[in-house]
């Protein structure tokens, strides 16, 4: 059952997905690029939605904010303690957003501006373009917004981090943050 | 390069992930569980790391609320149009956090009360035991609270929604929401 001689028969189980849109974004490159949605405020984008899938958009655009899961399809190896953008001391690769991670999973709340055409208009954009989406969810204020959530070793920064741009620090990585 | 007959390279191209851990809760099985987190308050369960990503945790515990990425891996097959738990009316699958979808990953933003040799304790938890994890991220308020989010259809339903309980509607889901 396990290829990775796991205990549980589902852990070491690929699970294996496929992309059913692409996002397009003015970013051609991760250098240069904000590191978070808040810092992207306005940069317009749009996902294309593969046209077998369009039929499921139906409501979305009655929700303001969306969550896009996708693909960091530029990132290759990752460490397990990384030097985030927002610090200067080594972190656990967990507590941050790094992009290079075990499952290059990325994770992105933009403001919806439209449905089109199996288009999303977007805004706050902070996605390399090409990038593979793999999930969109509605932005739920109910589910999503956690008031009494606190911050971490992020506590503090959050101008910094609106302020700031990819240097490139995760090398071959695209999304970094 | 493309498997589906898609315009850009990688839009066809398989992702391939491996669970880095599993996910213990109470719930055996869907039926009977909380629909979200919101509804989901003081359920205790824990995230057991694979070994090798340990090093990976330093610095998490500093954080109140965490971020799970785990696959639905009871899910079958996805309808594009679900009634969801809080409607009455069929709405589009991506306008809903329907467990059945097209890449069935999970999200659900969890309280973090400990971090103890590769385990992270957990409360607010919806999610069915056996659950394998894809990726932890840190909740960043700063990045992940949108106070101008509006909730489209789900909007005045948030009192429903921590008291909503599964039915099963979704036939071979395991988190369903």
């Amino acid at each position: 059952m396990s290829a990775c001689g796991m205990d549980s028969p589902a852990a070491g189980e690929a699970v294996i997905y496929r992309p059913i849109g692409i996002i397009h974004s003015p970013f051609n490159e991760r250098r240069g690029m904000p590191i978070q949605p808040a810092g992207a405020r306005g940069v317009k984008g749009r996902v294309e939605i593969d046209a077998p899938y369009r039929p499921g958009l139906k409501d979305l655009e009655s929700f303001s904010h969306i969550i896009l899961l996708y693909h960091f399809h530029l990132a290759r190896d990752y460490r397990l303690e990384v030097v985030p953008f927002l610090d200067t001391v080594p972190r656990g690769l967990f507590a941050t957003r790094a992009p290079q991670r075990p499952n290059p999973l990325g994770l992105s709340i933009v403001r919806l501006t439209g449905v089109a055409d199996g288009i999303l208009y977007i805004e706050d954009v902070d996605i390399v373009t090409g990038t593979p989406l793999l999930d969109v969810k509605p932005y739920v204020p109910a589910f999503d917004i956690v008031t009494e959530a606190t911050g971490g070793w992020t506590q503090g920064k959050e101008q910094e981090a609106r302020a700031m741009r990819s240097d490139g620090r995760f090398h071959g990585a695209d999304n970094p943050r």
